[in-house]
């Protein structure tokens, strides 16, 4: 008991992943309702007292894994420019939103925020904690010159990955070899003629 | 019968508007799976048998609740401007996903997309249908020299109405007084310095 207090929410037991990936999966399956810490012990292998001891309720298991599973995982990459580093992000979320197994899972857990109270909450963390990293990527910028200081990254976050979402999730329509592209151009430069 | 031909997915019977508010009604309580003709009949007080006369199948109902419900109905302004027009446009998606009752109908009846394939289907069809109608605004604005010909709608209705879902759904946040024009500014004008 004496490391709870070096506990961060990254820590977990050595089977943390098994038991995130199994959380998710049975969120996407049965939502927010109809997960319990029983049938995430079943599926995960991993007895239910050790699942209980890290994460005492189904809500602090559920944000455990939204923001420490590997498969949602945030890989920002730093790639000189600001079109090029939100190319990279962009196409993060466009995989995320489409490349299975990840997307089997990711699509379904976020979009049951809407069905549930208690999952929007623990969904709202995901997205604040991935803002919080996606942080850097906009200082860069600013030290760069390329955005104004007063830049608003979340602004620039929410159209482009809720373009995405869009075009992926409610429109159900492929994404075109050259979305990630014009995104990022439109967002930088604007559509307006000049 | 013989009117048969003249259908469009608007007409329909008397009361095709409290068959409409108690489908999507049903839809956003219940999820797609849990929706009934019979459950319809018994909140809208119409006989099921006129119902089905109209509407063959649950599949049939909710594609007409979505694209004819006055609740969800877009409304379109002619500011004379591509700035005001598009202002207009993402007040009215903040609108439908931010005051009751249109949101509580809203928000889980596109929610749930990511739980049903079949409500997928009818969600797209709403999309493209919304669309369809968008396009306007911006063959205004080709013509008055504001984007070039081969602007692309879709991605910017995606990159505006995007924001919003990404800001007031999946993140749960409020939507400050100035999102609008500074979501529509960036699309236009970009968030990049000169």
């Amino acid at each position: 008991m004496s490391d709870a207090q070096h506990r961060t929410p990254r820590d977990g037991p050595r089977k943390a992943q098994e038991i995130f990936d199994a959380t998710l999966t049975l969120l996407a399956a049965r939502g927010y309702e109809g997960l319990t810490i029983e049938g995430v012990a079943e599926k995960s292998g991993v007895n239910k007292t050790t699942i209980y001891r890290w994460w005492p309720s189904k809500g602090a298991l559920v944000g455990a894994a939204l923001t420490g599973a590997r498969r949602l995982d945030l890989v920002l990459e730093d790639t000189g420019s600001l079109q090029g580093d939100l190319e990279a992000l962009l196409r993060a979320v466009v995989t995320l939103l489409t490349v299975p197994p990840a997307a089997d899972i990711a699509v379904p857990a976020l979009g049951a925020t809407t069905q549930s109270p208690e999952l929007a909450l623990h969904v709202r963390d995901f997205f604040a904690e991935r803002l919080a990293r996606e942080r850097i990527v906009f200082d860069r910028a600013v030290a760069r010159g390329e955005l104004p200081a007063d830049a608003d990254p979340m602004l620039l976050v929410d159209l482009l990955a809720g373009a995405a979402w869009l075009r992926i999730v409610l429109r159900g329509l492929p994404v075109e070899e050259d979305f990630v592209a014009r995104a990022v151009r439109t967002v930088l430069k604007g559509a307006a003629t000049a």
